[in-house]
């Protein structure tokens, strides 16, 4: 399905209720993807995010060496490959084809968007500095997509020790939280 | 309720799916609550959490000042009072009268715990560094304490623009993601 652009301002909708995320990086021309789930938005627009992702990832050397990555976002029918993926490592073996995952090409990164996810956030690490102390990145999105339609998508948000709560209903509030 | 204490080690799976949280302080005597969604966990044991507060918000001189405060996580019984506490600002009014909330003695830090939530985390900030740029605070979880019995609680999730997501079904998979 042919995604659209989602304007920056949106982006922390997306992030904020906690999903589950894939991280693709790429270094020396391999594409890699990790599974995620610690992140926070720090600032609205540019939307800034910050990610905790552990010097044991493979992940961890394209993403502070190059600089870039992309956050994809998927849904439970994902649930399967989100967790294979979290469970090997890219040093072994190409996750894309053993998962069955189509890299497509970002607009303004090297590391490619995961077409079977309904957003795509295009990223670069703004700041390094707490990178040695915490693991903790901080990008800036600089690109979004979205599948057209989107609506309440089933998210997966992690637990721990196996179990992944699935995204439940929405409710609207008369909030003036951003 | 009579509360129990979690071991720091299983805190993780409280924070990781990304919940709506109620942040008390306390500052010359008086007691603050306000609403917030954007932290990370960053290490398991201690549990450390990253969470952004704005410079805008009343609680954000209290918990620079008194490096302590307390994260607690309502279900979505308590959606009227997290959005009306989200909504107003303790230097106005006192918080807890005005949503029915019942302030408890915490263990080890001045802020209270808030009795409706289902679990409660004291807290002390344990890095300042990045308040200046960032408005992020770096929490260690000094005590953890969760209602008896609770499964899949019906957290809140906060979508932007007046809509939550309420957690939904639970699903097992064989993950080693920790």
């Amino acid at each position: 399905m042919k995604k659209k652009t989602l304007p920056l301002s949106r982006v922390y909708g997306l992030l904020e209720p906690g999903p589950v995320v894939l991280v693709t990086t790429v270094q020396k021309g391999k594409a890699n993807v990790m599974t995620m789930s610690w992140h926070t938005m720090m600032d609205f627009e540019p939307p800034l995010v910050g990610c905790v992702i552990s010097v044991n990832n493979f992940s961890f050397a394209a993403l502070k060496t190059t600089k870039e990555c992309v956050i994809n976002i998927p849904a439970a029918n994902l649930a399967k490959q989100v967790v294979g993926v979290g469970n090997c490592s890219g040093s072994k073996l190409d996750k894309f084809e053993k998962f069955s995952l189509t890299p497509l090409q970002a607009s303004l990164v090297a590391p490619p968007l995961i077409a079977e996810c309904f957003a795509n956030l295009e990223c670069k690490v703004i700041d390094t500095r707490m990178v040695n102390r915490y693991n903790l990145f901080v990008l800036e999105v600089l690109k979004a997509w979205i599948e057209p339609g989107t609506k309440n998508p089933r998210t997966l948000h992690h637990l721990g020790r196996g179990a992944f709560m699935v995204a439940g209903r929405t409710i609207k509030m008369a909030s003036k939280m951003a």
